[in-house]
């Protein structure tokens, strides 16, 4: 995962810097690549976020050593210091300028006839390429290669097999290290190599980007969604089960045939065609619609935590961030216009609430306006904005305004956290639909009798619980709070001796619900300790002779803490009540 | 849905009489109809488990008073008592005597060159048919026409669609009464007819066979996932979630790409061919072995409650009781063949458990053993249904052995239960598998150090949630028990000046995690309460102004009981203790 969140509320002069630094770092890099391997042919070299990359077609792969001397040629073109220049040609003198170079000749030609063409240099090396470079090499700052990847030229699978350098570059050394370390932790936290350590979950090409979730990860997603269903029940939502699979006519209605297809799974049976559902809203409109409704009934509140289904391409997928098969903490509010405002507030405020629980403190609110191209009258757009934005200023709460963000069927608001790396992730979202009802001709019997449509309101918090739980594991490096731990609390005998009092502990901490295990092993007491450390087990309850005669346990916490001895049944009671409370 | 499994434990010789007799009655109608419809063309005409039918091309659909007329002709034939004979004929000669009738040609064209074939004839009327009838046209007992439906010639779609009469025959007034009466209360606990009318679930043709649960069904279907899955904790087992579809290369070494295709929802993804899972061994396979495992670490137990696709023809989808995606209380047991008995004990003991809180307090067992085809060594299978009938020989259980109707893979126990109609459904079953961990290349680490193949044991209580949920509805004619109605407890109050009090009472009890509302209408005491008991509630709390000064409840139950004036916060506690306890 980039790490661009981090870096999105910096300083703009600030970024506009890096920019440059890493493009000019990319130019110095090619050069120092030809140099040692003359038969390169360079494709692009773009920066980035973080820092920059190249793409060269090279006969064999880079090896670690490759990237030593790259760096070394690369520093001796910075202590040169050499000033980037630019300068315009024509098509056909840049064609021939980069004859030897396919790919450079390859882009020219698909440049309309009539665009300009620029090349830059810095004297030892030209590329072409639209500027933004510092004044010269000497000032790219303190730069790094990282790694070596195979990207498709064009990232078109059937075209040639690239290998891509990717390096960094920073104002200073001082940046380029916290740069550097934000990278190694986030490695640490990633969450497939906790997922596989904690045996959570795996990926397997047989069903790719789909995870196969183990007991101990079906028990945190569970956990999630337990948590969701006791807000429904005190938000007033009530949860409904609809199929997965739909005859097109149904996509065609709801819009997503023609907005949608390519990302969703299609097949046919008996000679018609069906899609896999990649959202709930069209089945909550039919069953809406499956019975009359008065205005008294209204709000109602459909909650779905059913499978969806979305094709996103191979080389987009990422881990539980970004996958082919979820569930949502999704639901569909059915009001009136007037309700908008009330069920938004309360959307807030259970948001609020679990964002606080799952310890994500702090967030950001960005209201989107109505695009160009929409559905609705412009009086149901001022009232659905005048309603939102009402909501927020009532709220106190700042955000952002995004003019034209809006989806075309309603206005919406994002809510976005920051995680322990400073990554910040997009979660909830709640936006009004004024075209569903249209398109599924829903409506309510008002108080006078006559027939309105409903407003719908998608809203989900979490989001897809996947990604939730990816980004989760991720902000708390795996730790994740009592509550939620697949093992709560590991019984860590000194001797076999002890092993048996051990299992009584276990015993009483499971009749109170407490998920529990002995370690049983032949290991030390301390090699078990780091063990329960590595599996993120809250609670480590060694015992030895002493505890055994006073019926305790020895406390220690994952964190390092140590709580010294508490009476078995205390223990019990404290820690079935901190699970109970989510504490 | 037919009444066959409750004729199933009658007398041999009694269903040899109804099986003449109805076929008789089959001929006995193709003659009334030919007589009041000379250009009818007949195609066949079988008994049933429940009575018979005939198929009939004719030139507009039966009308109720034709089924009238026709059984008045027939009444007049049963009187004439006219003897039935067969003949024999030559091919030639049949076609010839059924020159004018299609669907007959067809058949004796079909049948193969040697075939012998008879005719049988009760002197006014003669049928292609190869007997079985009661000796004269008298003894059909008593009988009646039932319903006209439309039926596909050979059941081929694409083929010339028919009027199909459906009648009945029984060997007494009192038999068919009976009958009639089973058919009219299976009517009225149709789950599809209650499920409509308690706002349960429905059906749409966009999604075939697939049902759409609306917030009162989820509550039901939840209900019954939250109580497997208090029992998979007590015993033992651990929830996983898994991928719904896979590329074939899965299904080819599960087996399902040659033995379950037809069944199976098949799709093309990035130009390689997908599945949607029709069941989760294969996946709990993969599970299993992404994972070295001891044996100390056995038994396994992944349940998954993860959604299933089968593909049925429209033809022979049910509601509820035949659909095309369900949920399954499905496990996967990876054991030694040791440990075989014991999980096989401990699954029938929680399937007792399951059985009798939900109702079905009487079950029969059925054990299946080796049949010609099957893979495994003959010890294997010896010590296979070894194990299992040592289970069943130590549980003092009666039980049918039937030889050749295990599965290829392994020896089964299945678990029928009878419901309120005396109609038997099978729910649970057990089943071992020898295959599966051949098809996955399974192992665990032996105590001797050697790899092992466990065994894979199949179960599943309840089956398929949906279907379970239609037969408990029927079963119980939609009066769920308390823990599992949508709504627990309705307040009725008598006049609007009690709605206050009434809100304070379901405030109370949803406090308490009581489902309950209030019926603030307009009607009348008495037609809230018939309301209320239609909507299968099972509590009524009536407040009147006595009530509501005492801060009581007068508490009818929905049979018609009536308990008297209770303490509201004594009846809360008393349903709450009632949920909690699945009283």
């Amino acid at each position: 995962m980039s790490l661009q969140q981090a870096s999105m509320n910096a300083d703009p002069n600030l970024i506009d810097l890096r920019y440059r630094m890493r493009h000019s770092a990319a130019h110095v890099m090619a050069e120092a690549v030809v140099k040692l391997f003359p038969e390169a042919q360079i494709a692009i070299g773009p920066p980035t976020e973080d820092g920059f990359y190249y793409d060269f077609e090279v006969s064999r792969p880079f090896a670690p050593e490759d990237l030593e001397a790259i760096e070394a040629l690369m520093r001796e073109t910075i202590t040169a210091d050499r000033p980037f220049a630019g300068e315009e040609l024509a098509r056909s003198a840049a064609l021939e300028r980069f004859s030897d170079q396919k790919f450079k000749v390859e882009i020219i030609s698909d440049l309309p006839e009539d665009e300009q063409i620029t090349v830059w240099s810095h004297q030892s090396w030209e590329d072409l390429c639209r500027g933004g470079h510092v004044d010269s090499t000497g000032k790219i700052g303190a730069f790094k290669l990282l790694s070596v990847a195979g990207a498709y030229w064009r990232g078109d699978e059937k075209r040639e097999m690239l290998q891509r350098i990717y390096g960094t570059a920073w104002e200073s050394q001082e940046a380029l290290d916290d740069f550097l370390e934000r990278v190694a932790e986030a490695e640490r936290r990633d969450h497939r190599r906790v997922g596989r350590e904690l045996d959570l979950f795996f990926f397997d090409p047989i069903s790719p980007a789909s995870p196969f979730f183990l007991p101990k990860g079906t028990i945190v997603l569970n956990g999630l969604i337990d948590y969701v269903k006791e807000l429904y029940v005190k938000y007033g939502y009530q949860e409904v089960t609809t199929p997965q699979i739909f005859n097109t006519d149904l996509w065609k209605q709801s819009g997503h045939y023609d907005n949608y297809l390519e990302n969703m799974y299609m097949m046919n049976v008996d000679d018609r065609e069906y899609g896999v559902k990649p959202m709930n809203c069209p089945a909550h409109a039919m069953l809406y619609a499956a019975n009359t409704h008065s205005y008294r009934e209204l709000p109602i509140r459909y909650a779905d935590f059913g499978r969806l289904h979305r094709y996103e391409r191979s080389g987009v997928t990422h881990g539980l961030m970004r996958v082919r098969t979820f569930s949502q903490d999704d639901a569909h509010i059915f009001c009136t216009l007037d309700q908008i405002a009330q069920e938004v507030n309360s959307f807030i405020a259970m948001l609020d609430e679990a964002y606080t629980l799952l310890g994500f403190d702090r967030m950001r609110l960005a209201l989107s306006l109505r695009p160009e191209k929409r559905v609705g009258t412009d009086e149901m757009w001022d009232r659905a904005e005048a309603a939102l934005s009402q909501v927020l200023d009532a709220s106190g709460r700042e955000y952002g305004i995004e003019p034209g963000e809006g989806a075309f069927y309603g206005p919406k608001i994002d809510f976005f956290v920051p995680d322990a790396l400073g990554r910040e992730w997009q979660l909830g979202t709640v936006q009004l639909d004024f075209s569903l009802p249209e398109r599924f001709d829903l409506h309510y019997a008002a108080e006078d009798g006559t027939l309105q449509r409903p407003v719908v309101i998608h809203r989900a918090m979490l989001g897809s619980l996947e990604r939730f739980m990816g980004v989760l594991i991720e902000h708390l490096a795996g730790a994740l709070p009592v509550w939620l731990s697949p093992v709560q609390a590991t019984v860590i005998p000194i001797a076999d001796r002890h092993i048996e009092f051990g299992q009584t502990v276990v015993d009483k901490l499971r009749a109170a619900g407490v998920r529990a295990d002995v370690d049983d092993g032949n290991d030390r007491m301390n090699a078990k300790i780091r063990a329960a450390q590595q599996r993120k087990i809250p609670y480590m309850l060694v015992v030895g002779d002493r505890e055994q005669e006073a019926g305790q346990v020895a406390v220690r916490e994952r964190a390092g803490g140590n709580l010294g001895a508490v009476d078995v049944d205390e223990f019990v009671t404290r820690i079935a009540r901190e699970v109970a409370d989510r504490a």
